[in-house]
């Protein structure tokens, strides 16, 4: 089945408008993550995480995907962080174009790096390359060590995985060890970070994952500026 | 945006095959429920505490809907109820091809009631009719209570909400008369069951909505033979 619905055309669509996206975060240098999970497994938690980590070294912009509503970006902007909100009507996914357009509003050129929040799907957004340079998943422990058997595609497509809600394992029947080990069957290389985000617990380790992917890309551009 | 991808072809397909897998349902007078809900939620949790409720009254089987795996449909059939897996390869939702081929399988004249869980997914089951009888949606608590803001449409198009995980309220910032508001003004009559699957708590007041459901759909099928 996978995604056939979908017409490869609009997928061929979204490969080239992801292109023209990778080819201007390129030229500015602005590193971009997309972050997927299910609804509710702590996106938005997780990113407000990240900035407390990171916002001293870089500057950050978010991109809040949901079929309805701005609470997202509102919580982020509470912050002091830019944020655009890009409501899908009744999409389950995000697409290059609508990225591109969220994109239009923000200043490129003095940022380092952007969120992107996905969606809450661990289905759909996985088909659809958005022109970031690395597309990372949560899962919470609410949802059940299960879940790299049902949703194998997004497990696979993650460069990173984050454990979100760890506090709450006393609470709920889940496996890690499992868990771990189905991730690595799945996906090998994908580091698996623990963290609790709404109490901070664990965010350094993963910060410091997406701050050396950060440093890389700046130091790639660099190199290519030099030769 | 709302699911153009998807294309009016393919829905007109689906709603086809519903009108038929319809007929069907209706002249072996089995209840057909399709129960939607995000991955984790607690689906099969709250199919085997449904099981337990109705199983001295009623006939049950179950499809169970998920990407990859066959472990939900093994869990249902441990407790000696027929259940088929489908597996959907990576789509999104079930449809109502799928559904027929999966009918085929089972004896649909010894049966009351059919219980269908969908794919992990708060978005795209929405727009697919299966020939169901009823929609139910199963929100669990450390998803948050800002949901129904985000996903408004499973909200609109379900016959009753299950809240389930209750018993973790104490550990998320769960605002219960939020969450209640807001799906009543999505959907003011739909009911919300409050319940704790894995530990059967709450299960009696949802499986008595369910029965009551099945039952008039008897009276109706005994009515129109009378006519």
């Amino acid at each position: 089945m996978a995604h056939i619905d979908l017409g490869q055309p609009i997928l061929d669509r979204n490969e080239r408008l992801a292109a023209v996206n990778r080819a201007r975060f390129a030229e500015a240098g602005v590193f971009v993550l997309d972050l997927m999970a299910s609804p509710g497994a702590g996106k938005t938690s997780t990113i407000l995480a990240t900035i407390a980590a990171l916002r001293d070294r870089y500057r950050i912009a978010v991109i809040e995907g949901d079929i309805a509503s701005k609470v997202d970006a509102e919580k982020v902007k509470a912050h002091g962080i830019p944020a655009v909100q890009i409501n899908t009507g009744g999409a389950c996914h995000l697409e290059s174009d609508m990225i591109k357009r969220a994109v239009d509003t923000l200043s490129l050129d003095e940022l380092d790096l952007i969120i992107i929040e996905n969606v809450g799907n661990l289905v759909c957004p996985t088909d659809f390359n958005l022109g970031e340079d690395a597309k990372v998943m949560i899962l919470s422990v609410p949802e059940g060590h299960d879940k790299p058997y049902k949703y194998p595609g997004i497990f696979q497509i993650s460069e990173a995985v984050i454990l979100n809600k760890v506090d709450t394992m006393p609470v709920f029947d889940f496996n890690e060890d499992e868990f771990n080990g189905e991730v690595h069957t799945l996906n090998p290389r994908a580091p698996i970070f623990r963290i609790a985000a709404t109490k901070g617990e664990g965010v350094a380790e993963w910060a410091e994952w997406l701050a050396a992917r950060i440093e890389a890309k700046k130091a790639e551009r660099a190199a290519g500026a030099d030769a």
